[in-house]
């Protein structure tokens, strides 16, 4: 089939928007039509940008009958959602970067898609350029995937990087970061998990197979992780990662959470640094397989949005266009509760330098079922207290927070300075 | 559009073959119609088989009106060629994890499949499970790829990785991966880097968007890495895999290669051990991505297999099937010759204990344009001779070999044990 030139409306300029517009101007059979933006007098850092096709009306593009294939780049659920919505309804295939939409409307919008027969491609929404959700579609569309295990944050990444390789703080780092425009001025989206729990919505709906509710992901952000834990944990052999994860249980469950957690050294992910993305895919048959790369950017995110917009233009014309790529997800995930999961965990208490210290710590973990795979302590200090982290074994969340409880109680425990999970 | 049944012959029972069959069980959709195998009355493992479908005669299979894809598995040029080229012209689709064939008949036979309106997908026949070809074909069809860095071969990864680990030579650790299956009887084909060779040439043919040509790709294996080399690597920060390497030159000329490397301890690909393979990408504008993966095995293959199955099945009935996933090279590949190309080399020499040796490697290399980076020398032996290792700043190919012949005439050197290059 001779290929057409395919006219498309980008709503939102910002560096994603940019970034797409700059890639674009070489491919010739690709025409951007109309350019939303929200200040048609800011400076723009474009050769030769054509201003009379920018507009401040998005509506202008969603219900332009001229245009094939609708970009959003500008993020948040309104005004993205009105106007993808209208988009799909005028019939427009969609090619979008906004994470929180999809997460909180995805099944809504995929099902108008479906309906009115245009696709929705994302690719960019979830680990910026890494080519992700096409693998997962298309060549894996046969595998039974069990379990996805990412960094889906590179702020969030960055910082706990830098922590451990500099052995400062969290507000140091953060701090710094947002100084670079790493880190936004409120980091909350990212450093709180939401970023990450947007992403693994969608990633887990598609691989697992199974409509993942954004509402019932457990989330938890890396504010809390100290130096001391970061030193800890290095000790003991682990990197401490904010992990977006999902799995099916042995009860045919899917826990899907974005938490901290003690990385291996030896696992892959734990050499994921900075800015970088990854996923990691277990399944069968393929086993394990994994994707890393740069999880936002200009450019990067603008490889992503192109993939999408040419494999749409590539197929326009064609009787089903990208069948592959259709949601056909038809089920709803039963998504487990946090206290149901199994976990090891990395306990780190201030205990008073008592004889027995450790074995009562060993004693209470054992009452809730608890046992302890690795204890470390550190030097007593002056107030003649002692730090001590101990890793367990796996074992119910639920019963972690009773042992915690119970510690809490004990006269010997000071503080729990902290208690993070430990990937297996 | 509603799913056909498809009918699929398989060429090929073996590992590979065998996986398929176990995986296709469980879509209905995918019917075997026929199997042809060498032997007959071979036991397979594989539950309920229906021996009445097999066949000792593959003709039956390419020639048989009925079929609407065939999946070869079998491997090497003779009989594969005859056998695809029969069943393209018949209007087949292909499925192939055959790299030998697609490198050296490649150029032909995706010709042929154009012209009959079929497609040949591989996604089995370069790095096993890793899905690659279709996330170059697809999400990173808008890119310029300019440069890939791979490990495409597990038994060589195996043995490296083990030398490295134990300390042990690379006779030794070969003869322990026969013994496991790791290694074929005759390991030449890895261990010399062809099957790398085979990969790497379609791989950068889709990637660079040009044709490389098999035979103008300079190839080097792993046995003559010892014990030594992999010690000393490892105190420079280094270790040493068998990559197979292509990247546009700033004379736009290709170059292509397999040979071993050392490999920063901080490259990402220093962390692929074992069996594992793993791909590295660089283009604009998507920067640097990986994919990582088992490479080979019954199950890890018969995924990409069943990938490129499920996506012609979901086509088959469409007015264009797969249009990213066709042949588009027109360029034939400018390759560099191996002596054009510019390196860092580690090398390394036992010289005799003489004051100012080290100045006079230094003196030698100087006087053929090349500078060096970092200089260890070893312990003094009962000889009276030492081990130096060098590793140099970039350079020419050719004037390291000039440098090299000097050394060898130098009397304070008295043997070069190895030249590896760098990767940087």
């Amino acid at each position: 089939m001779e290929e057409q030139k395919v006219k498309i409306g980008l709503i939102g300029l910002g560096t994603v928007g940019t970034g797409v517009v700059k890639v674009l101007k070489d491919f010739a059979n690709i025409e951007i039509v109309k350019i939303a933006v929200k200040n048609l007098n800011k400076k723009r850092d474009i050769e030769n940008l054509d201003e009379s096709i920018l507009t401040n009306n998005p509506f202008e593009i969603v219900n332009n009958p001229e245009l094939d294939i609708v970009v959003e780049v500008i993020g948040g659920v309104d005004p993205a959602y009105d106007l993808l919505k209208t988009a799909i309804l005028n019939g427009k295939h969609i090619v979008t970067a906004n994470k929180e939409l999809l997460a909180k409307k995805g099944q809504e919008l995929f099902a108008l898609a479906n309906e009115k027969n245009t696709v929705i491609l994302y690719e960019a929404a979830i680990a910026g350029g890494i080519p992700i959700i096409m693998p997962i579609k298309t060549t894996l569309t046969g595998n039974k995937i069990h379990k996805i295990e990412a960094i889906l944050n590179g702020t969030t990444n960055y910082i706990l990087t830098k922590m451990e390789r500099e052995g400062v703080s969290y507000e140091e780092v953060l701090k710094e970061a947002q100084a670079l425009g790493y880190a936004e001025t409120d980091p909350t989206g990212d450093v709180e998990g939401y970023d990450s729990a947007y992403k693994i919505a969608t990633l887990a709906t598609i691989a697992l197979n199974q409509r993942v509710d954004i509402n019932k992901i457990y989330r938890e952000g890396i504010t809390k992780i100290s130096a001391k834990d970061m030193k800890f944990a290095k000790e003991l052999g682990y990197k401490i990662k904010l992990i977006a994860l999902a799995k099916l249980t042995e009860e045919n469950k899917t826990d899907v959470r974005v938490h901290p957690m003690l990385v291996s050294v030896k696992d892959c992910l734990a050499a994921i640094n900075g800015v970088t993305n990854s996923v990691v895919l277990e399944g069968f048959p393929v086993g394990r397989v994994m994707f890393a790369g740069p999880g936002a950017g200009m450019f990067p995110t603008a490889s992503s949005v192109l993939g999408d917009i040419l494999a749409i233009a590539k197929s326009i014309g064609s009787n089903d266009i990208l069948p592959l790529m259709k949601c056909s997800h038809t089920i709803n995930a039963q998504q487990t509760d946090i206290n149901e999961t199994i976990n090891k965990y990395y306990i780190a208490v201030t205990a008073s330098n008592t004889p027995g210290v450790i074995g009562c710590i060993g004693e209470i973990c054992g009452r809730h079922n608890i046992s302890l795979a690795s204890v470390l302590q550190k030097g007593i200090d002056e107030k003649n207290t002692a730090d001590i982290v101990v890793i367990t074994e796996a074992c119910k969340e639920s019963n972690i927070k009773s042992a915690i409880k119970e510690l809490k109680e004990n006269s010997n425990i000071l503080n729990i300075n902290n208690l993070i999970r430990v990937m297996e």
